[in-house]
């Protein structure tokens, strides 16, 4: 069934638009019915445009390859259309507020839209008065509620649940606006927790739940990796190399992982730096399917806050 | 009825396209042919695209969301595909002349082509030689024809004619595109303009027109605020709070303004400078409507000029 | 025959995509079936979309209007959809590497890659890994394939063959992309090739090739007229006359020339140095035709990379 904009607003609540801003607002059974969805998804991702004649816009105040084209490419493939929008020629320079912006969107016509934005928490200033919903593409150091939800799909497909599954999560988490959600979710959903890499990026609160590299790996059925934020952190050659053998993924801490563990890194990756060249498209490796399932975690959050359903 | 590109292009006259440059230009009878097209579609304004596999170029020298978005969404609703043109990764960087960039552009196939430019009167370089109709999105300090006629069907709407209305412009009328077309217009149509703000930003040409903002407000059936451009005044904080109370629309203002009296503002809005933060969405206030109609008034004439009829 | 995307991943061949770098690659056999496939699509450009619901993204990490925008309209033409990818705001200021971006491409979804990059053999580094088909828009001073088919198209159409077909490439040969793949080709299609221009921009190889301007004029069935790069050249006002009446198309020069010859242009054009203002658009300039033929010439390779046949 294809839903023209008519349709779309007779059997829509506009009142109150079902915005998307933390990960850690979903409840378990909210997420296990959005993999769910995306899962169906994933059969036939192209097959049926479900909408029709409905505008999303995407507004990434900051850089970001595979999350807007991901977007993009879930919009499209339910048949929304994409009205563009460059944050770098727009109101925004003259300074106009994001609510103004977003209020703007929605009068042109926009029917969702997704928003990047480095500072954290953006959208406090959007909870009321706007009337189409809204979906956090990443708030500063904070949340990334799509990124930890195609993140939960890849292992969720591998495992079949979340009960027990010992997820390790290695690198620079105190700038992650990923590890904090998937901490929390993993745990609402079962799963075993650690933390590794440098301890001086370990925040205080998952102190308890630290372990160095080498005794994380041997009892890892997921091996999350952490993007280093070169932005940030301005390493120099001999840090990079050192980086890797102390706290990074090498070809030897991968012969030692369990035989059905799997490693995760949400991308762009620094080969050689959190994890060797060759392991990034080496058999245990999901970072390119975490990729394709993103695409389809997207199309199911779409659809859920089109539908109101 | 959906025209492919074959139908349109036999029944257009490729000699001649109707260029849209100056506002000014229309005919009192062309504007409300214009505005009642622009009526008809925002009853169903997404219903039936008009046209199919016709191509729309936006050329935008310089920034703007909202009438570059509005102008997306015009063309979309239509049935137009837009063609994205990236202005600042663009043969302009290598000195090509605005004529040869859209000679290109038509020679690539473009139907209709929307340009903003920095430069006033752009528009003179491209009178003869392009067979697609070009339509001025915006030139300096000049026209901005798309921005007078959502202005004017905003008016029309509320008060069925433009005869005797009380219209009052205040703000920095010397460097506003829309302010000198909508003067020149709305006295064609048969309403009463006054000029309003700061003495200064009024051209001698209008000084006969200008009330203080005290004397304006209470006989206003529309208060059309300008926006205080800081890209050009470079206000400092005490300015700003000191222009609010002298020249803005204040709460106070406000409540002295006539019971049908309408507000408008082109946005994007400068809260608490040229108006109130609490009037901009105010029962009496008209500016996202201004927005909505945007969409639609764009669409009359684009559905104009693309059918030369 | 409309290909959806299932249909289109049964009948090709996914581990050999048919990838496009290098237009000396090219047998004159297929360089002939793309050309007349190009002429059967100018025939009816619009009328029928071949696919459906694949997905292109162009990758242009150089500033370029014509080749950007005629890839989009060659696309658009074959019912192809455009993700569209911001080079500035991307995953390449983080650092990635072309490959792990193309490789992300393909996991989000995009069935057909179009890249123009300033680094010469950018593609040495996609040749394995990559599953869906890429297309070079122009490596530095390296390859432009598509500009030379388009070049091609322009020449047969006029001449019906290449055979003993006086081609006179004048500007600065050391730094053009497309003269060298054009020179080498238009002598395997048996045509025959002069180079001219200030003689310190002709390399050792073509030394022999060489006439000077006057020498060249009254033989040649085609003008080729390059850009000259004042990013690369830096002239002085002094320069850039001196230089048009040295080695540009001057009116005095047209004259001269063979009765059904012809002038050619890549564009951006420098009305005035490379070539005379008024000669942009006269009789014998097939300079805005050529942008025409870019889009069907890209049309029919398109079409050949994504159907494998």
């Amino acid at each position: 069934m294809i839903m023209t904009k008519e349709e779309f607003a007779n059997h829509s609540d506009i009142q109150s638009p079902r915005h998307v801003f933390r990960a850690e607002d979903w409840e378990e059974k909210e997420i296990h019915a959005l993999l769910d969805e995306a899962e169906n998804i994933a059969q036939i991702p192209r097959q049926t445009p479900l909408f029709q004649r409905l505008y999303a816009v995407n507004l990434f105040y900051e850089p970001s390859t595979r999350t807007k084209l991901s977007f993009e490419a879930a919009e499209r493939n339910l048949g929304l259309e994409i009205l563009p929008f460059a944050t770098d020629s727009s109101s925004v320079q003259k300074g106009e507020s994001l609510y103004d912006t977003v209020k703007t969107l929605e009068s042109i016509g926009a029917d969702v839209v997704v928003i990047r934005h480095s500072q954290e928490k953006f959208f406090d200033d959007l909870r009321t008065g706007i009337n189409i919903p809204i979906i956090n593409g990443g708030d500063g150091c904070g949340n990334h509620p799509t990124q930890s939800l195609l993140d939960l799909m890849t292992i969720r497909q591998e495992f079949g649940s979340f009960q027990n599954i010992n997820v390790v999560i290695a690198g620079d988490i105190s700038h992650s606006r990923v590890a904090r959600s998937n901490i929390s979710l993993l745990r609402k959903l079962g799963a075993n927790v650690t933390v590794s890499g440098p301890e001086k990026w370990i925040p205080d609160e998952y102190r308890k739940m630290y372990q160095p590299m080498d005794e994380a790996i041997p009892m890892a059925d997921v091996m999350m990796m952490l993007r280093i934020q070169h932005e940030r952190h301005h390493a120099s050659n001999q840090n990079v190399y050192s980086f890797h053998s102390s706290y990074g993924l090498t070809t030897d801490r991968e012969s030692r992982m369990k035989k059905s563990s799997i490693i995760m890194h949400p991308g762009p990756v620094n080969r050689g730096v959190e994890i060797a060249d060759e392991l990034v498209e080496c058999k245990r490796s999901r970072i390119f399917k975490q990729m394709q399932n993103g695409v389809f975690a997207r199309m199911s959050l779409l659809k859920h806050v089109l539908r109101q359903s």
